[in-house]
C-alpha cells in the first residue's frame, strides 16, 4: 500500500494506462463488482427469507474469496471451499452432539477438539500431496471453528449449520455464473498464449544470439543483473530467460486449466493440457542451449572477429533456420495445426551439416600450433605436462622420436606459413590477407578481451589463459550451436505427440 | 484430498513418516492448535465481558488466517490485515453516515459502494508494485462488505466495527505471541539454510559432472523428464537443478525474511537478505555453467575416451578444485565468517590455467585434419565452400597456391601419421598406443554415439555430422568448465560484498 507515494495526477495516469493495456484489468474488477452488487440485494429481502437475509452477509463473503480471475481457478477455490464447508459442518455437528450429551464436560470437549482439528489439518497441509487443497483445509478449519463457537453461544449449532451452507451455495453460484457467463477468462487460454509466446522469445533469441555473435558484440561490462539471473532489459536475455522463468506461471495455469470443462477450441474432455507444459519443457531445454550460446558473447574469451567471419554465411544459416523452425512450431501450436508433409527439420539440418563440414574443412582456424608438442620439447622438456606422460606410456619410446619430431616441426611450421590465403576475409571491408595465419592471438586478443572484471586475482595469468583459449571459443560456439539444433529434434518429437494427444488438425 | 486413497495403515504411516523426517512439521501444527485453544477460553467469558465473547468467533478466524509457518509471513499477513480491517472500517462507517444521513437512498448507496470498492479493490490488487499487498485488499474488501452489511441489518455499524478490531487485534497479538515466543520458525534462517544448501548442490554436480565425462558415462536413453526439464532422480542433474529451481522459494522467503525483527545471528536492523539473494544469484549463473557442461555428457555428439584420458588429470584437477570452492563459500555463508588471507581461487585459477596450457600443447587432438582445405582442393574444387571463398577474396591467386598446397599437404600427411606416439594413454587399462593418431573417428565414434533418439530426420546424414563434430566436443567441454572458473571469480565478488554488508566476521 506504501511505496508508491508521488504526484497523485502520475499516479492516476499511470493507473490507467496500465489499465488501459490489457482490457482483462477493467473486466475483471467489474465482473467481481456486479457480482457483490447481486448479492447485496439479498440484505434487503424482506419476510419470509429473513433469517436468510440476515445472515446474507455469508454469500457476499464467498464470492470475494471464491472469485479469481481465470474460471479454472474458481472452479478449483469453490471446490475446495465447497468441500471443506461440507465436511467441517458434519464434524462440527458431530462433536456439538457430543459435547451436549456428556454435559458437565462440554466446555473441555469444544476446547479438545479445537486443538486436535487444528493440529490435524495445519499438519496434513504440509503433506505434499495436500498442497493443492491447502485452501480447503484452511476453509475447514475455520468452518468448523465458527460453527461450534457460535453454536455454542446460541446453542442453535444446526441452524448455524444449514444456514451458513445455503448463503455459501448461493454465493458461489453466483460467483461462478458471472465468471463463465460474462466474458468468461480461462486459464486454459492464458497458458496456450504463454507457451506459443515463450517459443517467439526463443526465436528472437537465437536469432539475435547469431547475430550479436558475428557482430561481434561484447559487453563493456556485463550486467550485474545478468551474472546473478535478475531480470535485465536485454532483448537477448529477456527472451530465453522468458521461457525458462515461465515455468512457475505455467504450472500454476496448469493446475487451473485442469479444473475447466471443454469449451471453444479446447473441445476434449480432460484437454491434455499436461502435453503442452511437456512441449513448453522441450523448448525449455532449447532455451538453455540459447544460454549457453549467450554465455559465450558474455565471456571473456573471445574469438578473433576475423575467424568468426569464416564462418558466417553457416552460422547465419543455422541462426535463422532454426528461428524459422521455432516460429513454425508456435504457430502451429496457436493455431493447433499439424505440421505439414516434409521434414521441417531438413533446413536447419542441411545448415548445421554445412557448418560441421565447414569445420572440418577449417578446424585448423580454432588451433594455436606454435605450442604443439610435437617438436617443442627440447624447449620445454621439464615441464609438467611430459613428465606426466612419461609416467603413463613409459619413456623408452620418447627419445627415439624427439628428432623426427624436431625435423617434422619444420616442415609443418613451413606448411602453416603458407597458408594465408585461407584467410582471406568474405567481407568486404578488410580483405587483406592475414599473416602468419595461425598466430594473432597477440594482436586481435586484446581488442577483443574485455576489461576483466575480478580484482582479486592475478590479472596478468589469468589473461594470458583466455587469450590463448580465445580460438577455440568460436569453436565452442559453433558446437553449442550444432547441440542447439540437435535439441531441436526432440522439440519436434514432443510436439507431434502433443498433435495426436491433443487432435490437431490435419495441416 | 481425494488422491491418496489406499490402504489406511500404510497411509498412517507414511504420515507419520513424513512428520518425523522434519520435527517442524509437528511443532507448527501444534502451535497453531495452542493459539486457536487460548483463545477458545474467550467463548466462556461470563459478564461483564458478555459483548466481546459473543463476537469471540473473529478472534479465533483470525488466528486461523494470519497463522503462518514463519514469523515474517505471519508479520507480514498480520500487517496486511490490520492495515485492511482499519481502513475498510474506517470507511465502511463514513459510507453508513452518508447512507443514513439521505435516507430514502440508503439501499441505492449502499449497494453503490459496494461496487465501486469491489471495483477499485480489484484493479488496484493487479498493479504490479501492489502485488504484496494481495491479501491486505481482500481482506479490506471482506471487512468493508461485512461491516456496510451488518451494520445495515443490525443499524450499529459503530458498535460493529469496534467489536470486530478489538477481537481481531487480539487474536492476532495471540497468534503473533504463540508464534513468537514458542519454537520460532523464521524464515530468515530458512532463507540462509537454502542457499547454503544449494552451494553444495552445485558443487556435487560440478564434480559429478567432471567425474562422469571422464568415465565417459553415457545415457543410454536420455531421460524425457531431462529433455523437458522436469524433476528426474538423476543426481548430477539433481544438484544443479535444485540451486536453478529454487529462485521462486528464494524470492517467497525474502518477501517474509524481511518483515522479520533482528534475532539470533542477524542482528543488524534491516538485515541484508538481498545480499544473500543476489549471492544466491551469482551461484544461479555458475549452475548455468554446469549446466552446460552436463549438455555436454547428454549429447549425442561425444569425444572419444580415449582422448579424455589426455586431459584427465587437468579437468579432474578443475572439478575437485572448484567444487572445493564452492564449499568453502557455502561453508563461511553458513557460519557467516570473511574469507581468509589469501586468494580462494588460485588453486583453481591454477588447475585451469594448466588445463588450458595443455590445450594449447595438445589442440590438434580435437581437430580432423584429412578434410583440411589446405591441398585438398583438387578434389573437391567445385563445392560451394572454395566458389564461396573464391568470390570473397578474388580468384587470381588461387591456382598459382594450388600446386604449393598439395605438395605441402602430402608433407602434412606424413607429419599426421608419424604423430601416433603421443596418443600414448596414461591411465593403465590401455596403453598401446593408437594410429593412426588423428583420425580414428570411425572405429570409436560409433561406441560413444548414442543410439539417435529422433526419427524424423535422415539419420546417416545426421549422424555422420555427429560423428565427424566428436573431436571437437572435447574442447567444448573443456571451454565450458573454463568458462565456469572465469564464473566462480564473480561469484566471490557478491560473496565479498556480502561480507562488508551483512558484517560477516573475521576469519
Amino acid at each position: 500500500i506504501s511505496g508508491c507515494c508521488g504526484n497523485p495526477k502520475t499516479q492516476l495516469i499511470r493507473l490507467w494506462e496500465f489499465g488501459s493495456s490489457d482490457r482483462i484489468r477493467f473486466i475483471f474488477p467489474a465482473k467481481m463488482g456486479l457480482a457483490l452488487t447481486l448479492l447485496s440485494f439479498f440484505i434487503f429481502l424482506k419476510e419470509p427469507f429473513q433469517d436468510l437475509s440476515s445472515h446474507s452477509v455469508w454469500a457476499i463473503l464467498t464470492v470475494v474469496v471464491v472469485f479469481e480471475m481465470t474460471i479454472g481457478s474458481t472452479l478449483r477455490k469453490g471446490f475446495n471451499r465447497f468441500l471443506g464447508t461440507v465436511l467441517a459442518a458434519g464434524l462440527a455437528l458431530a462433536v456439538a452432539q457430543i459435547s451436549i450429551l456428556t454435559g458437565d464436560y462440554e466446555e473441555v470437549i469444544i476446547i479438545g477438539a479445537i486443538f486436535t482439528v487444528g493440529f490435524l489439518t495445519n499438519f496434513l497441509k504440509l503433506y505434499p500431496t495436500m498442497r493443492p487443497y491447502e485452501y480447503g483445509f484452511r476453509v475447514f478449519l475455520i468452518t468448523f471453528c465458527f460453527i461450534v463457537v457460535s453454536g455454542y453461544k446460541t446453542g442453535r449449532f444446526f441452524q448455524t449449520a444449514i444456514n451458513r451452507s445455503i448463503l455459501i451455495c448461493i454465493g458461489a453460484i453466483v460467483a461462478l455464473a458471472v465468471n463463465v457467463f460474462i466474458y468468461p477468462i480461462w486459464a486454459g487460454e492464458d497458458l496456450h498464449a504463454l507457451i506459443v509466446n515463450n517459443f517467439d522469445n526463443v526465436a528472437a533469441s537465437i536469432e539475435g544470439c547469431v547475430d550479436a555473435y558475428l557482430a561481434c558484440i561484447e559487453y563493456k561490462r556485463i550486467p550485474s543483473d545478468i551474472l546473478t539471473y535478475e531480470p535485465s532489459d536485454d532483448p537477448l536475455y529477456n527472451g530465453y530467460r522468458s521461457a525458462v522463468e515461465s515455468m512457475t506461471q505455467e504450472k500454476e495455469l496448469l493446475g487451473f486449466a485442469i479444473w475447466e470443462p471443454p469449451h471453444g477450441r479446447y473441445k476434449i474432455v480432460k484437454y491434455p493440457w499436461k502435453s503442452f507444459i511437456k512441449v513448453s519443457g522441450a523448448l525449455r531445454h532449447c532455451a538453455f542451449a540459447v544460454m549457453a550460446l549467450h554465455g559465450c558473447i558474455l565471456s571473456e574469451i573471445q574469438a578473433p572477429p576475423k575467424s568468426r567471419l569464416i564462418f558466417r554465411s553457416e552460422l547465419q544459416n543455422i541462426g535463422i533456420e532454426s528461428a524459422k523452425v521455432l516460429r513454425a512450431i508456435g504457430d502451429r501450436i496457436e493455431k493447433m495445426k499439424q505440421l505439414g508433409v516434409g521434414d521441417i527439420l531438413s533446413s536447419v539440418n542441411k545448415a548445421a551439416e554445412e557448418l560441421q563440414d565447414k569445420i572440418d574443412r577449417r578446424s585448423y582456424i580454432f588451433v594455436n600450433s606454435d605450442k604443439w608438442e610435437i617438436g617443442g620439447r627440447q624447449q620445454d622438456g621439464e615441464d609438467g605436462g611430459s613428465s606426466r606422460r612419461g609416467r603413463g606410456g613409459g619413456n623408452e619410446g620418447d627419445s627415439d622420436f624427439n628428432n623426427n619430431h624436431f625435423a617434422i616441426k619444420s616442415q609443418s611450421e613451413a606448411v602453416l606459413d603458407l597458408r594465408y590465403v585461407e584467410f582471406e576475409i568474405h567481407s568486404g571491408e578488410s580483405s587483406e590477407s592475414m599473416s602468419p595465419g595461425f598466430v594473432e592471438s597477440k594482436e586481435t586478443s586484446n581488442e577483443t578481451t574485455k576489461p576483466t572484471y575480478h580484482m582479486h586475482t592475478a590479472i596478468n595469468a589469468q589473461s594470458r589463459i583466455y587469450e590463448s583459449a580465445s580460438e577455440l571459443s568460436l569453436s565452442t560456439f559453433a558446437s553449442l550451436l550444432i547441440e542447439f539444433v540437435a535439441r531441436l529434434s526432440n522439440l519436434v518429437d514432443c510436439f507431434e505427440e502433443l498433435c495426436k494427444i491433443a487432435q490437431f488438425q490435419e495441416p
